[in-house]
């Protein structure tokens, strides 16, 4: 039922615009179910200086000549053709000894998450090279002084090194926010499954949807490289603490303060809320969950449930249920269909968890499966890394030191009981920083206390209940959206996050100057920058429009008559605008006052250009502040400039951020908002043709 | 002229509540300028274990308890006790070597610092004590599983490992935004100029308003301190680059993953524009900054200008007329009224300039200065530290190797002469990632292109020219509102910057569950939590007022009357709501359209609870977007819930935010926006006697 064996294939690097062998034959890498060779890897011999300089000199100026959105395009373009090809990734994966749900994970979780970034950079980033960071920050009363901070791309490289869990996800988790961000990367799997990364990459190659050298891949060691990282590059490592923590001493990364983002060991809790006995359905979906973290991947994940805190009541139901539900999960062949649990990644894979959970045993007691006695459910128990899975029980939890210190990385979790909420909290937090927690219960007292009780040492906490059932990802699953990584032992990184990963490949700079010099720079309309007048600005097309492009409107009066038709017409009588004694009572107002609905309404109207043309619709306003109040017989009048313009790639139009403010007869700022509208590109439009 | 000798007193550290000294007599520390010894410094026999377990246990809870605003209520309290005490602490600046301006940078632009960030404190963070970060992500089709970052205070102590040369500043710059995160701080100045730092925290710890152990002062060795550092605690470093390096490297900060922030050397650019030729503004602009640079502190500035950019036509000019202005600054005793410049801080730092200048002197040669032939305005130039300003010329900038590695810390500069825009952008790349460069310039293009092109390597970057010559703060002044640090050489280290600056001591966490559970943990509203309906929640003063209050509204159809009426009421006759053609020609829309501003109208007739009651103002909308076209005969109804509860410190009200969504009678979302209001704390005003 295993794939057929196969005559092992040598991998090689692609650096430098070609697919290049090690000058040795180098290490063999086995199947972990059968044993059988699948692939040598070895990376003598390559420059590795010259890697990171063609990533950089090749790649890096192309990648930053192009947008955000351009940028977002191109990885949506390599989503979707890896997709397609996501079969042949899917045999490759089950030699790691991947299932079809394992791979599912990897595989279409990774192409997914490069899918998510290049949606979120179209929705959520401006169609520019540069951003803008926060807002404006004005340095002197007069406003001639003021200061914006903008990110921009590191011109060096990103050197991802990865794990051997996730061969295809590691890496595209990881190159999705860094492509975005415009930097190049240079991936390193880990050798195990490096084979399966090859493969991937290769095929992203066939592509050529990326520029030359946007991405290299490394198959064997990275030899001197880290020689000669510069302060432009960025380093991330996922993997073993030990190797980690070497890596973050590296004397060029210190040297160099090279950015360098950890994501290690991690004991991450599960914890059962006291309202959730048994019986209860979130007792149910702890046990479901506790099971599914021990046994998807084998446990081989950085945020698989290592410990798992329940009152201390529930224990003996809870341990039953978890030893019912993990005797069924026997491992097998990872291709047999009816496989619930693969093997681990090889045979020192498990060598190395057996060491570590006699390590456990230190501190708690088997409760459940026997790792020196596997019982597969198909497969070869002498020649694959089978492991059933190991549950144990550390009845007094604060002094089980090895618990909160040693992970087994495969399918082993320890119970540990709690008499108190703050107990439990307590327990999750000994693990000195994890990548996620989670807490099973429906009362959100627990929930609150527990979350802001764990969440300095955490990257993520999942509250499990039965309204999340069927639509929770679960504690292991690591979103695109969300930031991954955790504090302390977790190794103090941060990844994805959505928009804020790609930022980690970015330099913010403060850059200070008059408004007109910073307009220049940042290509947004700045209060105090220049301002031209012609025609009306919504005769103006994107083609035409510049920014700074500025209407002064006519002035209009407002009248007690205005408000009161206004307040009756909308039905909007309240006190501040009808009765002059409540007015005067409130502590803002020295008598009635006109509605902001209707100072909006009015300046809308002073500065609308009535007739068909360039600009499309108005569908949204941010930031609307009401700054002084409008009297009876206060005059307004509307200054509206075009601040930002933003062409959609595909289509016949684009957004236009208009800055608009109100002043009255005295020249007070009494409303100051941006207004949004489409713009047609053209005008007209050149297929009107009826 | 100079401050009356003294007996030399014996610094303490003031740890674990009460003030302590060394157990031995320690290192003597000598005014600049005269030689006179001023203190004594050790910290022998402390327990640093203890320090950081006194802060993390007695003031992190304390902390903790109190919100955002109560923090920044502390910080304004502390900066106003502090700048009360001013004389006293100039006084004692004089012995550092700082002149009275120098003095005004350290001593009052520290404690401006804190005011700021007390300021920014109240305006910019809601009233609460863990932050939301970013939007809701929506996790499942339904809603029914969404996540919401949340950052949240460490739960450990930041050390803070400060420089010599802003023994006030360096304090309160990095304290400020710590105390605003409610994390403790130890503080361990540079032992030179300790004394100043000592005197600030015996007044800051006299005047009571922290909670004990919110900041504790080392005076001498941190000794074992850094072995017992966690991954919920922060290490700062501002210094030399040797020392930054040795500390990011010690194997609790790297076993523990615990944040580490270094500002270290900087070999910062100044640019001269091409068009800021002799006889412009920019040139006698650039020429007074270069020599303020240098000679302000004495060219002791981590932000200094070390390497002075201009054109090769305009070297000579620029040159003489440096060596003109630089000639009038001689160095004198710091409390003179007349004295431009300051000694250096220790004769060992004199020496240590003079060693520089000769490594640099194998690059460029000197045109102005001459570091062994001290010409003092006044004091005696064989006791004081005293160097006279040094400007060096290197013709071949890009061999010029030292000019580029070295750093002098003293009054002393190096101009290199460029050929095109590039050449310039590219020379100040050649700091290998500084805190700040500046460009002098009148031309939009020329600042464009130099701040995108420098950007990536800098941390700030300044643009002057005349239209902010009276307001600029120049190049070597790092903002409280602006991020301080630099890529690569600068550390890597980012600080301030704001807001930004208290999320560094904050760990940014994802948490996801249901909209009910997760409201409970953020405490604001989310789509699809539970909401609650009695009376209408604009009859709730801030007491009474919970989140998740809601009301439905009645039902209104809009007809063509309607926007007929409003369209001539208010001016506004936009095509697309008044010509039928001209809106279904448009891409938008399928015929005329209600006006959105019309829809946030009504939408408010149909909220609003008339009668004079708690809420008071609505000061502003935000977010405010148009999801679906209104057309005419289609009927609205208006949701509106309670979102967020902002209470004031000091006012009888407080910002609450409401969620207001608008339907169309197929339950379609035509509208979704915030309305801001002010709400009364307790409604009747208890007050209201007439």
């Amino acid at each position: 039922m295993n794939a057929p064996a196969r005559q092992p294939r040598r991998l090689e690097s692609y650096v430098c615009g070609g697919w290049t062998p090690g000058q040795k034959e180098g290490q063999v890498l086995h199947d972990a179910a059968t044993g059988d060779p699948v692939a040598f890897i070895d990376s003598t011999g390559l420059d590795f200086a010259a890697v990171l300089d063609h990533g950089r000199r090749v790649a890096g100026p192309r990648l930053r000549a192009m947008s955000f959105h351009d940028r977002a395009g191109m990885l949506k373009d390599l989503g979707l053709a890896l997709m397609a090809r996501k079969e042949e990734f899917y045999a490759e994966s089950y030699r790691t000894g991947a299932t079809r749900p394992d791979g599912w994970v990897d595989i279409e979780g990774g192409i997914g998450t490069m899918l998510t970034f290049a949606s979120k950079g179209r929705r959520e980033l401006p169609n520019t090279r540069v951003l803008t960071d926060g807002e404006i920050e004005v340095l002197s009363k007069d406003g001639s002084f003021v200061a914006q901070h903008i990110l921009s791309p590191l011109q060096g490289v990103a050197v991802h090194i990865n794990a051997f869990n996730f061969p295809v996800w590691g890496m595209l988790e990881k190159i999705a926010p860094t492509l975005l961000a415009g930097v190049p990367c240079v991936v390193k799997p880990a050798s195990q499954t490096a084979y399966l990364t090859e493969l991937v990459v290769r095929r992203i190659v066939e592509t050529g949807i990326l520029p030359e050298g946007a991405l290299q891949l490394i198959c064997g060691s990275v030899g001197d490289l880290l020689d000669h990282v510069t302060g432009q590059d960025a380093v991330t490592f996922t993997g073993s603490a030990t190797t980690g923590r070497k890596l973050k001493a590296h004397p060029a990364i210190v040297a160099n303060s090279v950015r360098f983002t950890m994501e290690a060991d991690s004991l991450n809790a599960a914890i059962l809320g006291p309202d959730a006995v048994a019986g209860t359905p979130e007792f149910d979906l702890f046990v479901k969950e506790v099971a599914r973290e021990m046994t998807s991947k084998a446990g081989q994940k950085c945020t698989a449930i290592r410990r798992v805190v329940a009152p201390r009541a529930q224990v003996d139901a809870l341990v039953a249920a978890l030893r019912d539900r993990l005797g069924k999960t026997a491992p097998g062949l990872p291709d047999a269909e009816e496989t619930r649990m693969g093997p681990l990644a090889s045979l020192d894979q498990r060598d190395e968890v057996r060491a570590r959970i006699r390590d456990l045993q230190a501190a708690a007691e088997i409760v459940a499966g026997n790792p020196d006695d596997v019982r597969t459910a198909s497969g070869d128990a002498g020649k694959g890394a089978f492991l059933n899975p190991v549950l144990l029980y550390a009845g007094n939890p604060f002094a089980a030191q090895a618990v909160h210190e040693v992970e087994a990385f495969g399918p082993v979790s320890t119970v540990l009981p709690y008499d108190t909420l703050d107990e439990a909290v307590e327990l999750a937090r000994l693990g000195k920083g994890s990548l996620v927690s989670s807490v099973f219960t429906d009362d959100p007292g627990v929930a609150e206390e527990v979350v802001l009780g764990v969440a300095p040492f955490h990257g993520r906490v999942l509250i499990g209940n039965r309204g999340s059932a069927k639509t929770s990802t679960g504690h292991g699953s690591p979103l695109a959206g969300l930031v991954h990584g955790g504090p302390g032992r977790a190794g103090g990184g941060e990844e994805m996050g959505g928009i804020r990963g790609v930022k980690h490949y970015m330099q913010r700079t403060a850059v200070q100057g008059t408004p007109r010099l910073l307009s220049a720079v940042t290509g947004r309309w700045i209060e105090g920058a220049e301002a031209r007048h012609d025609v009306h600005p919504f005769r103006k097309s994107l083609a035409e429009l510049r920014i700074g492009d500025q209407l002064i409107t006519e002035k209009r009066t407002v009248t007690l008559e205005d408000v009161e038709h206004f307040a009756h017409f909308t039905g909007d009588t309240f006190y501040a605008h009808m009765d002059a004694a409540a007015a005067r009572a409130n502590p803002f107002f020295d008598d009635r006052v006109a509605h902001g609905y209707l100072i909006a309404s009015f300046a809308a109207g002073l500065f609308v250009e009535p007739n068909p043309g360039p600009v499309l619709a108005n569908y949204g306003v941010d930031s609307l502040r009401f700054l002084t109040p409008v009297y009876f017989g206060d005059t307004l009048q509307v200054r509206l400039t075009c601040k930002e313009i933003n062409p959609r790639a595909n289509a016949d139009h684009g957004e236009v951020r208009w800055d608009c403010q109100v002043t009255n007869q005295n020249g007070a700022v009494v409303a100051q908002y941006d207004v949004l509208t489409m713009v047609a590109k053209v005008w007209p439009p050149a297929q009107a043709a009826g």
